[in-house]
């Protein structure tokens, strides 16, 4: 990357009138130096099938260069024209809820050969228009892209020749799978039944895992056929999503994000998230650190909010904040979604930089002192280089598997990844994600394990090897519960990892009126001890006891334990515990991991990020995510302040404003 | 209209066992002298296709004439037999939840052929049947009738054409839809996709609109068929009906009640409301101004509740409360739905004047005492002329175009239309409702613009010319905001408006922990000063801030504003306030408008309404809605209080008691 | 029976590895005497279409043999194999969502001829098969059958002849139903519309009768075919299920239990419930007392929690005493679902005596000492013989009725039920349930009827006529109001009812800050006297008012009643209390029907169960259903207590421990 990239999402058919020149001339002025175009248009470039108008692309690609703004290209195949689904209805996914309906984005079944055809066809001619166009410096494959629960006979049909050569028998399948149970039993390849209405489990992860294995097929597919035109200088990326709720809120079920993120050279990510009195910066943060982590480097922001919804409006300083805090999570380029506020269909009320009226307002002045500090500023800022001693490991298939079998009060995967997240974000501990398969964990001295309900004996013996040389490892409760298939394990629980951890239950309990009682080494009186969602009745077997149960029957029972194994330590929570009672476990476990440093003297609301520039040198980000000003005690060395070009010494006290950032490089 | 209507809907057909004789004595008992017959019993009338049978209406209209009991005779259309259903399954309504399913009423297709014939068919058999009895006082055509959603292919077919004719091109539909939009562009007929699916807005609101002319013109179809045999002296009205929220709440969506009046002599309605201790007689009131306001003149209640549900039946008085509250906005008649209670079915728990038991009972005793008065008083009652000032101005446009961009909190349009229209009644405001296509608006000296979300130009710029011209206009949030295709203007903010309204906006949040912050002119401490659910970062031009509001980020923005345009006044309220606020802001309007009168001297639960009748004399209504007496100042000229039967003079205290009501008849 | 059966379901075809051997060693160190096999595994013994194995049948037949473990065996029609549905997709059940999508068991339409084929040839060969093994006791006919709301074309073919053939003439419908409400009047039997769409309650509620009645026609079919193979002294069950409120809450809606009960030698029951804090017992007492009187005897447990849900794991001492509170019903067998617990698929969480790691736990600790007391006390406690005074009149009809006619607040016919019961349960009176149907009920002396909605004349003038030859009776609210076609009496209410209940009303209403007011016989200020979801206004004719509404308008109604008819009392009670005040109206009518006595000097959460044993000794059971030690005044002869095996006499005081049991034996 050659500099900070500060964009916008541009969209030139959607303009109710001429508004080129006057757009670039704002743009220019509030230090947009990229456009993202073209990816939702495929109806207006083909408004026949066949007859192709590049226009649109063609005069914003010419004014953008010519004033010195460069863009990525993104191929428009994530919605499909009306024309394809009148001759071809059937490109539009049939899911368990029935067969398609024309209407929104992402409603076709990417494995259809029909819509490849005339995705493939789109993207050659696209691509193969603007090749040789000097304005771009990167594509983006379609956009945000899952399987949209793509289920029909087709499908349905793939998947059982992917069953067939994943486990060669239908024996296999149905002692794998627990088939005999309830007649669900398969003794012929064809009777075997649509798994849209299946109540198995094991099954039903099997096919989410087989969907998302169509969204990385896909994917690479289309960044194959972007290389067969882009320049080596150019990059090809995607816009990956989040867990919605609401906003970007966790691991993203419906894609294998590591998988897919193979096929392209530098990973995309949108992030949106609650802002004003609810802006904490930990959405940022946790969709930065697995964007980071998917490529093990910088990332791009391809989409975050500008006003977006009523109630995201920024509050002043805020989106001055919300772009550093990007950066610091290694982001290299920082893009709203969009430009302007689109007048009507859909999103009106997911506003841009520009509201409806176009005109200047207080969320894009803002933006104007964002330009001037990326443009200045950039040299020290860009390639954040990140190097963390924790990880959390995170699994797709428990993801899955938690579906399936839903915690107490609807609760899921991502509520427990949350519930730790959160609380290492707080405590200033910075983190990578690694996937449940990677071989190599020994980059890292602690890894916490957030409800690993489906897991291969591979990992978990990898986990407990990792223990055994040295590392920490902190497990949630679930962790190693059922095999990769969604199978309960029949040994003790927690499976393989009772080696390492030093406990086994057998029993699990809702909480209902049960408190933590803490032990000599960890106080649970104050600080919400009640336990809630799920409890596993534990006994120790050489583990320690770090707080058991407060409750007449299940008192005698250890609710967290810490084990010796080898040269390390696990530690396991057998209970999901208020936010204060899981800070302080970590806040136990890193120090115990022997990472507890400067940056832990501050916590939320104040958050410190920081990471070694290219010129190796440490830039430290401060944010205040809070209404009320506060001071910082700086730690380090010698530094320069970039934002107030001031010098900063160790022992200095920083002042930061409401939503305030300071950004110290040291010298 | 000869006398007041005191009437019950009257359903032969469904009786246990042979009851007319009785059931009239009864009546005539109760001072009954109409009774609505015939609208919901098809199968009866034609058991068979084309095989007639009117003998329930000949033995109604014969015993029901030689009692002095008049009738109306109802189409029996909203309810097809099922012999229709089993013979051609396509009569029942597609939408957009699949085919449709026979047993409920209101599920067919209301454009479809076949169903058009047999409807044509039964309306000739049976008004021809019956038009020269002597009983009949007039006709209604179907019931509560609606577009029942009706999306299925045909339809579609047909509303392709309709956006063919109106628009001539796709070039102008998909620049004025915004179709680019997700790749939503439609570049040939044959490619318009069903809109059942589809996520524009601006499309979604003009098939609603669509569909609500398809109601228009199946309304004046069967009027023009009815007139075809009535006689001159006989009316044909239709049963209109409200938004549903478990009672009558606010406009009704699915139909244009000022278009579909056009084809009828004189509008009626229904009104169900909550009884007794939430009943207000607010909807009374809203249902009844709309339905006077449809053609200018006095209307029928053709069905209200008597006992209806458990929830519903009436206090001690509340029935007969409820009757004159009703001649007190202009209705001409006062209808129960129905006389009895229905023995099975679905409708079993509504209940009508009579229980199951047909016994008297205690409301049926109360309904003898208002049939009583009808009778004594209808001469002074008849016929109540209102002339109003102040006006609120509504449109089914915007209505629509909320449905699709709702209000945080899920709240519409109506909404915002009963938080003014009840303080408004509150007050003692009497009010007409206006079109907002409506070009004269000189009558009145105050319009009140609730939400008007989408409008066109001309509708904007009449309401400026009214302002410049002397007017007072008191606008709410939303109003101007997007054009009559639900496109958001691209001018500053409130479009227009922002010329008479003296303000401009481009941004809006959703209020979390926001009050008002007063003015001089306006004290917003007391009162519950919490904003709500929307709020516009009003700044002024030239208007002055009424009240700003409270807030460390937001504060320098204003929340009311008032400005003088020409001769008359805009009033801006850019947020929703709490009941008591909105209530002051309109005193406020209305006593700069100069219309702050004598009977703004009693509040809710003392409510005043009045008139002039057909000899020209003042006749004061005046309701104590609450289980506590009250007293009421009398300060008008010397008079007669008709229910008492004694003179009244101004300075005299009048009491109510509890749900009470008193007319008084000026000299 | 000869000895008490303790046992287990048993899915040998589940097993993730060899387990039979360990499985019954671990079994019989438990005591279990009896495991309960092969109802849902058809896909295992039929792997394809007429492809037999009972290989898995046959080893655990002969292992169970050999360890002394009796078995009953199931026939696994309640879940159909993959390739039937494959083959013959139309055997899946239509319902009134749509077709049938094969994954869950119980999904298959139980009047598809095909479907009873392959039902037939599974049975006859499976049965055939195992017929002539000794280890077996007896046969379960499918499991939990219910009508899975099969309502395709075919079932309503049926429907339309049962039609037919029970009313014979579509005038007798027409009338009797009502038709001719909102056009439904069907004048031509080819135009009987599909009833999944009606509106009409009394034709819903018919063709729900016919679908129960298309239950017990199954089931019937099912025993008589078992019936062809089994030995004289082998018995034929069905396993009934209850009304499934995340428990077993209340009488089943889709089966006629009394009727579906006449093809079975001896009834079976599941009862599952809360547990843990929440346990009370009264499930068990509930569902065990219809249980045994639908053939009024000892019945089986065959299904029954030992761990399932985690918030139902039994506290220490809980396990044990369920197992003898299903004894002290009349249980002769207590089994649990089931064995271990299942590793995948769905039901992964209903976990059963032993965890997934089939290792003893603190649960199966128990249940051994529950074996062994089973082993050593049977000969005392198998055949428990009860003769209640008090019976509960139930009907599956007025069930049906009011989920038609929902009480407001959705509440239902079983809420009605169960607020009657419990407080039975919390008194300690003993109690039947006799079906509405019943013609003698001379054996009781207090009959209550709970919200009887829906009852023939028959019904009701018998139950007059108990009361006037010396019966005490309780009706609730709603009891007489419609006849057995759902349309209310045209009669004064509460129908027939009122001549013995001395009452009428033709007003109710729905309470909203209405309390009781009592009399000189009912202090009704105490113990919470509001009245919630229903109120009847009524009037005594020759009633004694025993409490009046508190209400200004409401005020001079009665709320509940008592009057003397012949020469016994009839009860009524208007309104819906709090469950003191019904409890305190039933003790006053449990007194006055002279059955008050020595149990109810302990009441709820000290419960008492007695019953006669096979030698004609009086056993008694009590409970401590709490966490907080009691003890207990034991007021009969001189007796022996059986579980500490020591005497006890009159006027002695026992302990008992939190969720404690003791049984005693009188000489």
């Amino acid at each position: 990357m050659q500099k900070l990239l500060y964009g916008v999402a541009y969209y030139d058919e959607y303009m109710p009138y001429e508004r080129l020149e006057e757009d670039i001339r704002m743009m220019k002025e509030a230090g947009i130096n990229v456009v993202r175009i073209a990816e939702s248009t495929w109806s207006t470039h083909e408004p026949q099938n066949g007859v192709f108008d590049f226009t649109s692309v063609d005069r914003v690609l010419d004014a953008m260069h010519q004033a010195g703004i460069q863009v990525i290209v993104g191929t428009p195949t994530y919605a499909v024209p009306t024309w394809m689904v009148k001759e071809h209805p059937e490109v539009l996914a049939e899911t368990a809820k029935g067969p398609g309906r024309y209407g929104a984005r992402q409603i076709m079944d990417i494995t259809n050969k029909t819509y490849l055809f005339y995705a493939e066809r789109i993207i050659r001619k696209l691509i193969g228009h603007v090749k040789d166009h000097p304005a771009i410096i990167g594509y983006q494959t379609d956009n945000e892209t899952k399987h949209y629960d793509t289920a029909g006979a087709n499908v349905q049909f793939q998947f059982v020749k992917y069953m067939r050569d994943r486990f060669q028998t239908l024996d296999e399948v149905n002692r794998k799978f627990g088939l005999d149970y309830w007649s669900n039993r398969i003794n012929s390849w064809e009777d075997f039944p649509s798994v849209v209405g299946t109540i198995n489990g094991s099954l039903g992860a099997e096919f989410a895992k087989f969907q998302r294995g169509l969204v990385t097929r896909f994917l690479a597919w289309q960044a194959d056929l972007v290389r067969e035109y882009k320049k080596p200088e150019q990059f090809v990326t995607q816009n990956f999503d989040f867990e919605w709720r609401g906003y970007s809120y966790g691991i993203q079920p419906s894609v294998d994000h590591f998988r897919a993120a193979e096929a392209f050279d530098i990973a995309g990510v949108d992030i949106y998230h609650p802002s004003q009195d609810k802006l904490t910066g930990i959405e940022i943060s946790f969709g930065g650190d697995i964007a980071r982590s998917l490529k093990g480097r910088n990332y791009l922001v391809l989409e975050t909010q500008a006003q977006a919804f009523p109630d995201w409006t920024p509050y002043p300083g805020q989106l001055r904040q919300l772009a550093f805090s990007h950066l610091a999570s290694g982001a290299n380029m920082v893009a709203y979604w969009h430009w302007h506020s689109i007048h009507n269909s859909f999103e009106t009320y997911w506003k841009g930089l520009l509201s409806h009226d176009f005109l200047p307002n207080p969320i894009y002045n803002e933006a104007k002192t964002i330009g001037k500090s990326f443009e200045e500023l950039g040299e020290h800022l860009i390639d954040l280089h990140k190097r963390n001693d924790v990880a959390i490991m995170i699994s797709n298939e428990a993801l899955t598997a938690m579906e399936w079998f839903k915690l107490p009060g609807g609760k899921s995967y991502n509520d427990v990844v949350r519930w730790i997240y959160d609380e290492l974000y707080k405590l200033n501990v910075a983190c990578d994600f690694v996937p449940d398969g990677r071989e190599n964990l020994n980059d890292y001295r602690l890894i916490i394990v957030p409800a690993l309900y489906a897991a291969s004996d591979e990992t978990l013996e990898r986990l407990n090897e990792f223990v055994q040389s040295g590392g920490h490892v902190l497990y949630t409760f679930k962790s190693g519960f059922a095999d990769e298939h969604v199978k309960v394990r029949t040994t003790v629980q927690p499976g393989i990892l009772h080696e390492a951890a030093g406990i086994t239950y057998s029993v699990f309990v809702e909480p209902s009126n049960v408190q933590l009682r803490g032990s000599p080494s960890f106080d649970a009186s104050a600080d919400d001890p009640q336990v809630h969602t799920w409890m596993e009745l534990v006994s120790p077997t050489t583990a320690e006891v770090v707080a058991y149960y407060n409750h007449p029957h299940w008192g005698q029972y250890a609710a967290i334990t810490s084990n010796t194994y080898g040269k390390g330590k696990a530690t396991y929570v057998a209970c999901m515990t208020s936010a204060k009672i899981i800070n302080r476990v970590l806040e136990r476990t890193v120090r115990e991991a022997g990472l507890w440093g400067i940056d832990q003297q501050a916590a939320f609301p104040l958050i410190v990020k920081s990471g070694i520039n290219k010129q190796g040198r440490s830039v430290r980000y401060y944010f205040n995510y809070s209404n009320e000003p506060t001071t910082l005690l700086y730690s380090h060395g010698p530094a320069r302040e970039l934002l107030h070009d001031e010098p900063v010494d160790a022992g200095q006290e920083l002042a930061l404003e409401p939503w305030g950032v300071r950004i110290v490089l040291e010298a």
